[in-house]
C-alpha cells in the first residue's frame, strides 16, 4: 500500500501554489519604497513596512486590506506631520490596483487538477481576504475543480485540526499541497496528515523556515505535476 | 408535523443577532464626522462615507478593515490637499480601537444556544472579516456551542445555495436566524429553507428593506428565545 493510497481529500494552498501572488506584493512594496524615498532609504522603508505587517498580523490578519492599512500606518510613522495627503491617496491606489490584477496560473496546475478531479475531493485552503481569494478563484477559471474554498485566519496545527473535523476526514486521509513549509506542510505533518511541498521562487520573509523535513508523510516536489506520480 | 420538525442545521447570523455590533459602527461614524467638521457638516460627511462604503463593497467586502479604508478614502476626498496626516492617523485609531471593543451578548442568546446545543448542528453564518469574527466568537464565550463558523462574502441566495451543499443539507432541513431580513431571511426563503427574523433596534441603511413576508417558512420573533417555542 503506498503512502498516498488512503487519501480522500486534497487541500491546495492558493497564493503561489495555484497562481502567482508574491511578486505582486513585492512590486507593491517597491512602489511604496519609491514613495518613502523623501524620508528614508529604500531598504529602511522596506524594513519598517515589514515590522508593521508583523505587528498587525494579530489584529488585521492576512490579505491586501491588511497590507494597505500597514502601508498607511508605516507611511504615517515615517513621514509624520510632513506626510502629504496625496501620499496616502497613492498608497490606496497601489492597494486597489493590486485587487484588480490578473490571475496567472502556475505551470502544470490546470493539468494536475483535471487529472485529480472526480477521484478526490479537492478544496482550496488559504489565508487572506475571503472576497479577494474568491475573486481570484473565479478569475483563475479553476473554481469548477474545487468542492469549496476554506479561508482560515492562520495555518497552525490547531487550525488544520478544526478543518479536519469540519471536512470529516481522518489525518491519514488528508493531503495538503503548498509552497510554504511553515504554513502548508509542517502543521499538517504534526497532525499525521500528508504534505507535498512545491516551492515557489519567491517566499515572503514571514513564511521562511530553514528545516530539513524527514517525516514519513512528506514529499518534496519540483513542480506540481509531480504529485500525479504518487496519486 | 410542525414547520420546524425537519430542521437539522441552524445557522445564526452573528453581528446584532448574537451580539451587539451596529452601535459600535454608528459610534465610529460619529467620531469620523467630528473629524470632518472642519470641511463638511456632519450629515454630509455621513452621506459621503456611506456612498464610499457602498462603492467599495464589491472591492473590499464587509468588515472593519473595509470600513477603515472607506473612512480614509472619504476623508481624502473631503479634505483634499488640506487633510493633515494626523486626521488619517486618527481614523486608523478609530478603526483599531473598534477591533478591541468588548463583545456584549444580546439578551436570551446564551440560554437559547444552551437549549439547542446537542439537538441541532449549530453554525455561525456571517459576513465581515474572518479574523475579527473569530475573535468576537472567542470573546463571546459562545464558541463551544457552534460546530463551526462560516464566513461568506455576501448573503445572496446563491451564497446560501453553496452553503447548503457544503453543509450537505436539504433546504427544508436548514433554518436561518438573523436580524437582517435582506441578508438572513429573504434569500434563504427563496431556496425553500426556513427563516426566523429577530429584529435589532439599529439596522445599517444598506441592510434595510421594506417588505411584508408571507412565506410559509417564515416566522417573526420579538426576541431570540421565542424560537424555543417552535423547536
Amino acid at each position: 500500500m503506498s503512502l498516498f493510497s488512503g487519501v480522500r481529500v486534497i487541500g491546495f494552498d492558493a497564493d503561489d501554489t495555484l497562481w502567482s501572488n508574491e511578486p505582486y506584493f513585492r512590486d507593491a512594496e517597491e512602489k511604496f519604497c519609491d514613495l518613502m524615498e523623501t524620508w528614508l532609504p529604500r531598504h529602511s522603508a522596506q524594513r519598517e513596512l515589514f515590522a508593521t505587517e508583523i505587528d498587525n498580523l494579530k489584529l488585521y490578519g492576512y490579505g491586501i486590506k491588511a497590507f494597505m492599512l500597514s502601508m498607511i500606518e508605516t507611511a504615517l510613522r515615517i513621514g509624520g506631520d510632513t506626510l502629504p495627503s496625496d501620499a496616502v491617496a497613492r498608497i490606496i491606489e497601489i492597494g486597489r490596483s493590486q485587487l484588480e490584477l490578473p490571475v496567472i496560473l502556475l505551470e502544470g496546475v490546470e493539468e494536475t487538477l483535471q487529472n485529480l478531479y472526480g477521484r478526490y475531493r479537492l478544496v482550496v485552503v488559504t489565508k487572506g481576504d475571503l472576497l479577494d481569494q474568491e475573486r481570484k478563484l473565479e478569475k483563475s477559471g479553476l473554481a469548477g475543480y474545487f468542492h469549496h474554498i476554506e479561508i482560515v485566519s492562520e495555518k497552525r496545527a490547531s487550525d488544520y485540526q478544526k478543518l479536519l473535523r469540519h471536512l470529516d476526514v481522518n489525518p491519514n486521509e488528508f493531503l495538503m499541497i503548498g509552497n510554504s513549509l511553515k504554513s502548508d506542510i509542517l502543521p499538517v505533518l504534526e497532525l499525521g496528515c500528508l504534505g507535498v511541498h512545491v516551492p515557489f521562487h519567491t517566499t515572503w520573509e514571514h513564511e521562511q523556515v530553514d528545516v530539513i523535513v524527514s517525516d514519513p508523510g512528506f514529499r518534496q516536489a519540483d513542480e506540481i505535476k509531480q504529485i500525479l506520480t504518487w496519486l
